[in-house]
């Protein structure tokens, strides 16, 4: 069954469509809106997607305005979706923190009051709204990559290292690396998933690397001179890559923080790495 | 002398830095706030710059985030400037419009009431600030391009046509080419210069491109579906452009909007037009 959706923009971008678009989920219970930028190709044959997950506080906007991506997707054919990160509304639980609650789903699915009934986000990218877009729009679900930024890495790396059959290429920007050792995790997995640290080691990249890794190369960016170092704790992710062998690169970026001009100038090599692996 | 100023931050991106720094302005009796991008070159010699004036409602930071340009200018070796597009705080005039007073400056030095203590923005984009900037940052003073994006593409033609000397290169997306005769133009034009129209011919592009032209070629960049093409009046730009046999390409940019979407599809090829013309 095809998922209904309405359209709420469509800018033309790079010979291509930006389009942000809105739906009612059933994974969510609540509206969700989405950016997707499809290539000039996508007019006539279906085109290989990536899925952009953003970070803390960023909507579906953030990525599909600054990160500048469309440009490296038009010169590759590829399409990329920006979903938003969490559910919102009024009748959604929150909380003062902007690191938790709207804005800050962390891509898994609450077992625990009061983000249960909306805050199921690992399903929404993961099932609904892969069956929304490749139902509605010209695009290869054969040819799926994933990457993100910050939360939206740590969804990215946790999400391909759970379907390495779906996902057939990986990267992040900075991502949240090891979750359950950081405050960047502990109270939000805590909150989510409940305090038993069993529940998630499914939602930790560092650990997930360990356990299993992933079977193509993976691409890793974090900024030198990150403000959040403490935070993401790229080290734990990098030693884990290294005592596994994991295919694939972790590149110290000298000088670089954690903003979108970080995001931006790395974008390209994003892109064409992904385009590469998810060639026909 | 050297003006002051201070930094409000800076990021690195593409390897060369994007700065925002702000100072007091003497043009505008107010605080003043810039972005400045400069490409890795700029670390030992001085480069060549770009300033890159916005649109109505716009800041120093839109299109210092939304349209792509460092990308571009690190390739070829210049800066950019991204100045805002007028002065702004609780002593200022302002209009309940979007469209007149703060976020609105257009490019002129108001002789009237109640704009004319700080709408000056004219003689801040050409010689305050251009002061600070060469006074304080690896830029040559030799080597300046010009181009803006709907009001800041009327700023820009103005200026260009008007200093051709100093302004080595220009072009424009989507610029408000005909103001006194747009209802973007009529009413800004009227409160800041007055009713006489003679006043506004030194900042109509048509009118000047009519006058004088400018002595090298001029770039134009226009979106086909632009929703304020009515507003714009771009045809009558080209018509003025055609009748004096201006050197340069007006280019009717197929199913582009206003929006930096369209910007930034085509900033790459405005930043090379400029580099090529400013290469040393």
């Amino acid at each position: 069954m095809t998922i209904s959706y309405e359209t709420v923009s469509e800018n033309r971008s790079f010979g291509g469509v930006q389009g942000v678009y809105s739906h009612q989920s059933q994974a969510t219970g609540t509206k969700m809106t989405f950016g997707l930028y499809l290539p000039e190709e996508a007019e006539h044959e279906r085109v290989p997607v990536l899925w952009y997950l953003s970070g803390l506080t960023c909507t579906h906007e953030n990525a599909m305005t600054k990160a500048g991506a469309q440009e490296w997707c038009a010169r590759t054919g590829m399409a990329i979706i920006f979903p938003d990160t969490s559910p919102r509304g009024e009748g959604v639980a929150n909380d003062d923190a902007y690191d938790l609650g709207q804005g800050a789903g962390f891509y898994v699915d609450a077992t625990q009051e009061p983000w249960k009934p909306h805050f199921q986000m690992w399903h929404y990218i993961t099932h609904e709204l892969p069956e929304l877009v490749f139902g509605n729009f010209a695009l290869d679900r054969e040819a799926q990559g994933i990457t993100g930024h910050s939360m939206g890495g740590h969804g990215a790396l946790t999400i391909a290292m759970t379907f390495p059959e779906r996902y057939k290429s990986v990267s992040a920007f900075a991502p949240i690396a090891h979750p359950s050792e950081s405050d960047w995790g502990r109270k939000q997995l805590g909150a989510y998933l409940g305090p038993d640290k069993t529940a998630w080691a499914a939602h930790d990249s560092t650990l997930l690397m360990r356990k299993r890794g992933y079977p193509g190369e993976v691409l890793i960016d974090q900024g030198s001179r990150d403000q959040f170092l403490d935070l993401l704790k790229p080290e734990a992710l990098a030693l884990a890559m290294a005592e596994r062998r994991q295919p694939g690169q972790f590149r110290m970026q000298e000088g670089y923080d954690h903003s979108y001009f970080f995001v931006q100038t790395f974008m390209g090599d994003h892109v064409l790495w992904h385009a590469e692996r998810l060639a026909r």
